[in-house]
């Protein structure tokens, strides 16, 4: 159901596209970005893609008109941007063996960790987005499902051995080809301290979550969205996209839209 | 709960090491994968990864050992194996401009399609699985959500403008870097045709879906556990991992187990 007071509201000016009887959008007023008084800084993606560090935020991407694939991964010779026979889009293709190296999004997993009526934060230790706080999250390794891969990264930054309870959100980010999948867990122990890339953990009742110091636009909305679930006693599972508001600068963290929310 | 008749079926021989409280095996007799009778030979996988082609299996990934990027697609001189300064894992690492180059699964984005009590489905007109059927399915692009990429897929594959209903499914098949995403949706107009990579597009009754022709291991899962949300009148989220059963042959479609699955 939407809500009357949000009919208008810029959060909607999309409008799910994809809407249908099954759609609920269930943000409150509450669950609305903060208001950009305060902007955050996104730096540059790294263009890298997985491993230790954490997720960046790129800027736009134009897709294969501005591949990063300038050469030939599987011989060293020179790219050019060509649609393959049977493709409709402009790939990095080999000059010399022919071969077509495609560019697809990231998946980025992570942790809900729930302990005691409080959800385990991370205040990052690197950039980008230094000092501010998040989910443990991490690109998916090639090997590891996601779960393992959430799993491994709650070690990783919080030092916290903790169990999958459910699949709780996918957030896709289509600007930046990345989709975040989140998990609820629990803490096997009740032991957690700051990985390598943390300069603090702590567990938080969701009353005193830092929504004004949190790192990425996708934790916002996981927060705001298990705020929401918990406090009307229905924790769901919760798809959406999170596309940049039109005209919004790019160091602007708090300025997107939630698009095609469904929550089931 | 875990059926009775279930505790020491072969499926189950990785039990979900992220089982909780929470964790619901629902797999039935009816659900399990098909007797070994009819081995369906999987094509090796093509390395590339997006585009108009449908998702290839791969046979098993050494991951990095096995680096795909002997060149640096920044620079075009030879990368080699090390191990990055705050990593843990070998990379593919450029002999020259030092550039970390990761390798990430990749996702594959499809569309159960409902109609008057029928689901879609095509048959393959390319290879791997040439003549089987599958959900019109294939690789996310960049710059688009799973939900776009899905219906994408949809009207690629079957001429069907589809509406995305909810999510379904998330199922991993971390053996070979690939996650499926798949969205229940329905048709806009009862209208479809088969698209350039399908032989021919059918909507099958649920008793009539022709698991013995079916293309990938992701497809018979998706199908069984659809078919049994159906029956039992309550259509639920599904997360699983797909992992291969120890020993078998890697041209065995039907010899994996189901790990660590949650339906919510």
């Amino acid at each position: 159901m939407l809500l009357p007071f949000l009919r208008s509201h810029p959060l909607l000016h999309h409008a799910a596209r994809l809407s249908s009887p099954r759609t609920r959008l269930i943000l409150r007023r509450d669950l609305l970005p903060l208001a950009r008084s305060r902007p955050i800084r996104m730096a540059a993606h790294s263009g890298s893609g997985s491993g230790a560090s954490s997720p960046a935020p790129a800027p736009p991407a134009a897709v294969v008109q501005k591949s990063k694939i300038k050469f030939c991964p599987a011989c060293g010779s020179p790219t050019k941007l060509a649609i393959p026979d049977g493709d409709e889009k402009m790939r990095a293709v080999c000059s010399s063996c022919g071969g077509v190296h495609y560019e697809n999004p990231k998946m980025v997993v992570g942790c809900l960790v729930e302990h005691d009526n409080k959800v385990l934060l991370c205040r990052r230790k690197i950039e980008p987005a230094y000092g501010l706080w998040t989910l443990p999250a991490g690109y998916l390794e090639v090997g590891e499902s996601a779960a393992e891969g959430a799993s491994r990264e709650t070690l990783e930054e919080a030092c916290a051995d903790v169990e999958i309870i459910s699949p709780f959100a996918q957030l896709d980010i289509p600007l930046i080809g990345q989709s975040y999948i989140i998990f609820r867990a629990r803490l096997k122990t009740p032991n957690f301290s700051p990985g390598a890339e943390s300069l603090e953990c702590a567990l938080f009742a969701l009353d005193d979550i830092p929504f004004d110091s949190l790192a990425f636009s996708s934790i916002v909305v996981t927060l705001r969205m298990y705020t929401e679930d918990v406090r009307s006693g229905n924790i769901k599972y919760h798809y959406c996209i999170i596309n940049k508001r039109l005209g919004a600068s790019p160091s602007d963290l708090r300025s997107f839209d939630i698009d095609n929310h469904i929550a089931v």
